[in-house]
């Protein structure tokens, strides 16, 4: 089909009705959509049954909750974050806080509430690594910020999430962490593993397709805020694990992999107070002030409340 | 952003695993789709809650099942008939045959099976006009095909479609009728309704944003089909109807708005056994001769069964 027949049918489809009115930017957004599938429908003669192939995988996958998952996979909510920071650029801020990277389908709202230390991992797991994780929430010169929460979240040594892995305790290795004065937050748990697409999962399905795997390096998800602050969404690799660099989601970035100390002495286990070799991780947040003229620093999208 | 970091973006995004082999046709389609996603969030700022809301929108849509409602109201079912068009034209086969247009997503496989004559309305809407539609189905030269199938299935006179509409008997409007020798069909059943999308649909929802309605005039779908032939998959618009030339659907095509008789004479009353005023409708079907070379005329999408 020629580009201008194209387009005739496209101003043909896009007429609004006799006395409606359309919401300007939806239906600007939307014909820009739809023109771009009708030239890739022709560009690639795509066949009836490519186009119903296409319609009943996007109708599983969505059935299956899985946009959020294929949504990072295919970069998604990684330009998101780049977009951002382009907006808060072009707003005058420069990155001098902790980098944000994406939050992953995977939060759950109503974790339980600690003060300054935690516990997050539910004890069951005695062959995982326990991992005690500490740090000072801070402004951008440093200076500690006092009654900072910290929100915390992460597979557990199967790299899979509490909640939507009922094999799990709820919560297990969820947290909410509320700072004192000092901005110290503290928290054990256990050392988590890669989580990767679920086996049959839709979005795996896809990823196979195009000839990519579906796996995470090991890491731990972070919502951290305080008032007057802008909420930091991001999250720490494990240092070490080979996909550090090959991230399915693309979530990695320069300043995210913070040191990993394994610790086997025996008096700083019984400090501790474990019976085995545990890792240690130290890690200081950075938040930006709040302030008129940026773009929004929340993110309204589904989320699972438990 | 500017052009060539988002390519620089996608190039890394679409990297294929190390000694994993992508499927050619469908890595270059998704890349083409994402690349254009990504120019599409860029040239309109997109925010995060306006991706997410979309990715929210897409979920509830196909959770609904509703893709294949929404696909030809954005005007897709109806580009896929033009490009198969083209695709004949180019093969060498010049309609001479009764147009195609759009299947719709409400075909029910499994429906009763009648020999020559049908009555495919369950008697129990005593209020709808008695429909009587009948013809022949012939080839390109109009020599009548012996032992055609015409599958026959519309909306009730509220609008609806048995199966999808569990007020309704199962099958109610809906019958498959085998042609004898001389090709003749014949069915008996009741005046239908336009259709319009559900209230609440998550098509109207965004038809509405986009200014539009979601309405369809009154029809009847058709596959015809008989060995040797190319199957056809096909509407007719009940004449008169005012939206025939504002289809949200698009299906409406020059040789399918049949003329529609109003017939109120007692001896054709008695002669159809009804006793109330009805309505003909005489409509032959052509068929166009199967040859190797020209594209499918199948469509294999998800199809309810019951």
């Amino acid at each position: 089909m020629q580009a201008k027949d194209i387009d005739a049918l496209l101003t043909r489809f896009a007429q609004p009705t006799e006395g409606k009115t359309p919401n300007p930017r939806v239906k600007a957004i939307v014909d820009r959509i739809v023109r771009d599938l009708f030239h890739t429908m022709n560009d690639f003669d795509v066949t009836p049954d490519e186009f119903w192939a296409a319609c009943n995988y996007l109708t599983e996958l969505c059935k299956g909750n899985e946009i959020g998952l294929l949504a990072p996979g295919l970069g998604f909510e990684h330009f998101i974050d780049l977009q951002v920071e382009e907006r808060e650029a072009a707003a005058g801020l420069n990155g001098h806080g902790t980098p944000r990277t994406i939050e992953g389908p995977l939060h759950v709202v109503g974790a339980p509430e600690f003060e300054g230390n935690a516990r997050i991992d539910d004890g069951l797991d005695t062959e995982a690594e326990p991992l005690f994780m500490s740090g000072t929430v801070r402004d951008g010169t440093g200076k500690p910020i006092p009654h900072a929460v910290v929100e915390v979240w992460h597979a557990n040594s199967m790299g899979n999430y509490s909640i939507f892995d009922s094999s799990q305790t709820p919560f297990n290795n969820r947290g909410t962490i509320k700072t004192g004065a000092d901005g110290r937050y503290a928290f054990r748990s256990i050392m988590p593993s890669g989580y990767a697409c679920p086996p049959g999962s839709r979005t795996l399905f896809l990823l196979d397709l195009l000839g990519r795997h579906g796996a995470r390096p090991a890491h731990i998800h972070f919502f951290v805020s305080a008032p007057g602050y802008r909420k930091l969404t991001t999250q720490i690799n494990i240092q070490g694990d080979p996909l550090i660099d090959d991230d399915f989601a693309f979530a990695t970035r320069d300043g995210l992999v913070p040191e990993l100390r394994h610790v086997s002495d025996p008096t700083a286990m019984e400090a501790r107070g474990v019976d085995r070799p545990f890792a240690e991780i130290a890690f200081d947040f950075r938040l930006v002030e709040a302030r008129d003229g940026l773009p929004s620093d929340l993110v309204d999208r589904p989320r699972v409340a438990a």
